[in-house]
């Protein structure tokens, strides 16, 4: 099973600046690799662009073109502009010729103190972990696997899982614990995984099938403590065949490190929603 | 006064990807063009580009390295991929040989009549837009001007306005109508104006100063209707001298049609923030 670490390294290319990946079959859903893992991988190699003095992504900003597959594939980098405070930069993932994701990112440098000074909603209260439901990464039944849930555990609380057998809420809205199975600790980078790890919450609206990300954004606001993180998956509105769904991750001291916000293609069944209860 | 059409002109350079258009001294802040109004006018040119099965801005995502000044500048456009139900692209703003903004596009076609199939939070209550308080262009006092009020009509709820008078409310939300000063009603484009045109919602938590934008990503939902457009603008967490803030935008219908989300450099004074009242 390949660590995060192993997962997202990155190295550059003889006289040029594009770096080198293999996109791990493990960080995958079925078998395209998860939106969050790319946005990973491309923030591993913009942070490795960038320098030492801006290390950890700030606001990342993803435009999902084709999936790529589970296999070699070059980030190519451009630094637009190096600052005091932060760098930016554009980062694309290539393979075969053709780029599957483009991204921007704003790098700085966290604090692992940092406190809010206002707000930062506190984070949900939830069951202990081992009172949640562990995702399994083959679902009985199911036609399908989810590996990257071998690699990144990810236990409901009850309340939120009951979709999986059949009983959506009609809430859009997803609660629970993650952890990477690596035991490495969630970081700046890896939080870009869990902001986008969860099921889709429509899934708690009673639609089947995934959800493909036209469109994810994500700010890391502080280094996580260690421990579990607890991710909040809300959908928004669902029209016109698009959902927008926003995701909160609190670190294991409670506070909001991470926030992400992505816009993705739905299928509906016919009629409506189920009624919320 | 410069209409929104016109102040978002953008006319292609012979043999050239690139578009020039003539930033308005009208849709600025001070003597800085609006994020909001740049991101519009990056959006123009992508329209432009695309073609006419893709006409207006699903999600954008802009990256902002440096403010140009309102003059002449030029747009660089990237189609990345043409599908058949999207199209994405990327842009960048281009003035003395330097990139003042990246951003990238996700391109379709929305519907003008699309009704929610679930969610879509219902607008906030707000007395008549009569009742409500018109920013003013040159505050009383000030030693700056806030020239885009000229041309962006906004009427603020007298409840979320008490900052202007010393007062802020400690909530961190401003809300309140806003409409187009030459009546040209909102559409997809200027909508992308709407959700960055407020003033900071840490106004309404004793901050001054402007809030210079890092990064802002939005989510245009539908066509607007005829009318004014109601604006929520909402700080969610301040920390390490960065906010990020949340922008709902409903039309007359009372449709949610815009989203949007950004990352900003924001100075608080010393000491804690004012008591919730």
């Amino acid at each position: 099973m390949a660590s995060f670490a192993e997962a997202t390294a990155v190295v550059r290319r003889r006289d040029s600046s594009a770096y080198e990946v293999g996109l791990d079959p493990q960080w995958c859903i079925g078998d395209k690799p998860n939106g969050g893992y790319l946005m990973a991988v491309l923030a591993a190699a913009g942070v490795a662009a960038a320098g030492p003095e801006h290390p950890h992504p700030l606001a990342c900003s993803a435009h999902f073109l084709h999936a790529p597959a589970p296999r070699a594939a070059a980030v190519e980098v451009d630094v637009l502009r190096r600052g005091r405070s932060a760098s930016q930069l554009r980062a694309r993932l290539r393979q075969d010729e053709r780029t599957c994701v483009e991204a921007l990112f704003t790098l700085g440098r966290l604090d692992g103190d940092a406190e809010p000074w206002w707000g930062g909603e506190p984070a949900p209260a939830l069951p202990p972990a081992a009172q949640c439901a562990l995702l399994p990464a083959r679902p009985p039944g199911a036609d399908y696997t989810v590996p990257i849930l071998d690699v990144v555990h990810e236990r409901l609380d009850p309340a939120t899982v009951r979709w999986a057998t059949g009983e959506p809420s009609g809430r859009g809205e997803l609660r629970g614990w993650a952890s990477l199975a690596d035991s490495s600790g969630w970081d700046a980078l890896s939080l870009l995984v869990a902001v986008d790890a969860f099921p889709p919450a429509t899934f708690d609206l009673g639609t089947a099938g995934w959800v493909p990300t036209l469109e994810l954004t994500a700010y890391v606001r502080a280094l996580p403590a260690d421990g579990p993180v607890i991710v909040r998956q809300r959908a928004r509105l669902v029209q016109d065949g698009l959902v927008d769904e926003a995701c909160d991750v609190w670190d294991s001291r409670g506070r909001l490190v991470a926030q992400a916000t992505q816009l993705a293609g739905v299928r509906v069944p016919a009629g409506p929603p189920p009624a919320t209860h």
